[in-house]
């Protein structure tokens, strides 16, 4: 009988699962998934890797009741109510000390409750974000888990095995207490919408200096061989060759501008705002989105409200070497953002997030993977409670040389009228960050003035209410 | 006995609670207020106008048994958990019929949640957004009720009494069913976050262009007495000549640049994302004001990175009229995204706010009451359902000639590096909203790539997901 039990078990067999158990598979472990869906259980062993041991079921039970002890079971199902749904009818199959794992997109506030509720009934929950997509998944994604330390032990194994690889060292690491695994899988995919704006805005800006879908592949093909190398710019290249199968025109040209979202970048957002941290670049990312859907209203402004017809300025050679810096700067304004997260979030949720960590496994397998990664890999190891990346000397230095092209895209971007929110919003970010003088001492000002709110002064410690004179 | 009764009980007698309990006496009402704090319900004595009927108890039963029924009682207490204390200990003294009012800055889905139980125990509960100050309770407030229409009817003469006049007109209105009332007040301080970091930000501006403070006075003071007039470019007028008691110095200069905040800006930011409205500047305020706790990092930060010391480059009598219509334009942007929330969330929310009601009571009494109001009034009489204000053609006109220095205004802070983050996001706003094609074609392109999530095409109905080709 033994060889007819598995060391892993899957919930829910749609791309991701599926991929990531053949994924297992292939290293040596006997796998097994369910789904309800009996011909996504089939395609599940017909998909499989001659000579590797894979089985699908379409009964839970039998699942459960094949896997080794303790048993380590993931699931990848649809966020909400289908989690909760599995769990309970995982319950009465499981015993104590097996170990259920969360692989989807859960908000961490649920996959907290989820912990507390699991280990009240004896076993072991963990969230885990995984991202890499469908391709990732099947051959070495980025495995972001966190929550209970002991069950982890249980399943690194596996975990490490599947994972993508970068210098050897395994895409995968102990993320944290709690829903670190989540929260961090959160803030990954915030840092990800806005690094997809910021490149959408460079094809806008670099299409409206003339270039076509061919020159469009070439320059981000071009941008992706050198140090801003990374999977988002990677695929961007190859989004420009792609021909239309019926038509054969380049298939960019003929998709929709509303643009879709699962909602994991607003959370990020959402998230960032109770712990008192700007992530502007994300809350742009997320509105763009947004904006993207009113195009019918967009239809009737762009009646309403004419272009500025202003051609943009620069010489093509020279614009395309502008937006590529100002993108590169741009870029690490969103990592730094991101970052500056997680190190707030780490202490004030309680999670203990080893930043250092964190970047290592994003370093491959994810989406916002890049070269970039090692830098900040680099400056964390030295200080891992760095609060923002802005101040490594090193990240400086990279910055510092991009800064005027930087300031040269948002000038011709708001001259030509093209919108490049994003950017503004890095730019703006970064000239706020550095000021050692905001003018916020004004807004004090005020909502003493119409509120009594109080303010603090420069020259003395305490809170002051000032009677304020009007003068008309 | 008859003349020992009171119209209108108040439970809470700090400024707010006391100031818009003496402005209902000041209007022939008989007034009674609760307060612990003894010291508190006699200062409500001792403030009364001579001949008014007011008085101050500290004891809630003795309040309860005093007044008319059904019994109106307003609360002015600190949000969340105090507000259920003061209903809990309500319950055993009210009678059925019996109208309880809350006219704090609660969130609107705990008002919603009071509505509920409150009706279930018999009483009539109101969510009531006021704004305007100190003095603005005691002078004259905007005031927005909603929730139990049949209550408001016996409470609308008191309000409608107290309230600020336009044109005759009370600033006061039924908003809409449920939470409406503390609804439109949140989106109110959303837009008076956005518009007083458009303020600063104007303020440094003018001030990197060499103005004093005695100069800036006069900048605002004259642009508060044209077409922006507005009460906070009154107050920001006032601000600047303000003298440090002890010091003798100008006030604003001895002002912390660390602002607080409540949190009424960030819940009008996240329950936008909820109901996916774009309301970016909104977003950047909430963010700028966080950003400038970050004094520390701020400071480090000021030393690696320095500023590009560019000047300001147009001639200062040109610059100054370039920030004030880029003030104009990027405060109508504020009002578009505030109303266009509203707009999503009256049905959204179920709460069927008339929007010219809302604009109609902010334009008197509230923090951001401004001329531009009187526009929007008229534009929102005319279409009741319009989606955003910048589809309204007198809006449009207002904008279209100020476009231009929006744009130059922009450069020019990118170009000096002074952090504009909300000229910019209203800019960029603009420049989405009126743009017929977004980049986001190329989002969609990459979301289906990586993760098969799908796109729509322009040519035809339908979800489509395409393998896409990697070319090496």
């Amino acid at each position: 009988m033994a060889n007819s039990m598995y060391d892993f078990g899957m919930i829910g067999l749609g791309v991701m699962g599926r991929n990531l158990l053949l994924n297992m598979a292939d290293h040596g472990f006997a796998v097994i998934g369910f789904d309800k869906d009996t011909e996504k259980a089939q395609a599940l062993e017909s998909a499989a890797t001659a000579g590797t041991r894979v089985k699908g079921v379409v009964a839970l039970a039998e699942m459960i009741s094949r896997l080794e002890r303790p048993r380590r079971v993931m699931m990848l199902v649809p966020a909400g109510q289908p989690v909760d749904d599995v769990l309970e009818s995982l319950k009465p199959l499981l015993e104590p000390g097996d170990i259920v794992i969360d692989g989807g997109n859960s908000h961490y506030t649920d996959t907290l409750r989820r912990v507390t509720a699991m280990k009240a009934a004896g076993f072991h929950f963990m969230g885990v974000g995984v991202s890499g997509g469908e391709q990732g998944a099947r051959t070495g994604p980025s495995i972001m888990p966190g929550g209970d330390q002991e069950a982890y032990t249980h399943v690194k194994p596996m975990l490490e095995a599947i994972s993508a690889k970068v210098n050897g060292e395994p895409c995968v690491a102990y993320l944290g207490k709690g829903a670190a695994g989540h929260y961090v899988k959160m803030v990954h995919n915030g840092i990800e919408y806005a690094i997809m704006q910021l490149i959408s805005e460079s094809y806008r800006l670099l299409k409206s200096a003339g270039l076509d879908n061919d020159q469009l592949h070439q320059v981000y093909k071009e941008w992706n061989e050198g140090p801003m190398q990374s999977f988002l710019l990677e695929i961007t290249a190859d989004i420009f060759l792609q021909n239309d199968d019926k038509s054969g025109l380049r298939l960019i040209d003929l998709i929709s501008d509303k643009a879709g979202s699962k909602g994991t970048g607003k959370w990020t957002s959402q998230d960032a705002m109770d712990l008192a941290v700007p992530v502007t670049i994300i809350d742009t990312a997320v509105s763009m989105r947004t904006i993207s859907a009113y195009k019918e209203e967009r239809v009737q402004a762009s009646k309403l409200y004419k272009e500025p017809h202003l051609p943009i300025p620069a010489e093509t050679k020279l614009f395309i070497s502008q937006v590529k810096e100002a993108l590169q700067f741009a870029t690490i304004m969103c990592y730094a953002q991101g970052m500056a997260m997680l190190h707030t979030a780490s202490s004030a949720l309680d999670m203990d997030i080893p930043l250092p960590e964190a970047v290592k496994v994003w370093r491959g397998g994810c989406i916002i993977r890049s070269a970039l990664l090692g830098t900040f890999y680099t400056a964390l190891k030295d200080a891992p409670e760095l609060p923002n990346l802005l101040l490594n000397n090193t990240v400086a230095g990279l910055i510092s040389g991009k800064e005027h092209n930087m300031r040269a895209v948002v000038v011709q971007a708001a001259q030509a009228g093209l919108p490049a929110a994003g950017f503004m919003a890095a730019l703006s970010y970064f000239d706020a960050y550095r000021s050692e003088k905001l003018p916020t001492n004004l807004v004090q000002a005020q909502r003493d003035y119409f509120g009594a709110h109080t303010y603090q002064r420069i020259d003395m410690p305490g809170s002051f209410h000032t009677t304020w004179q009007h003068h008309s």
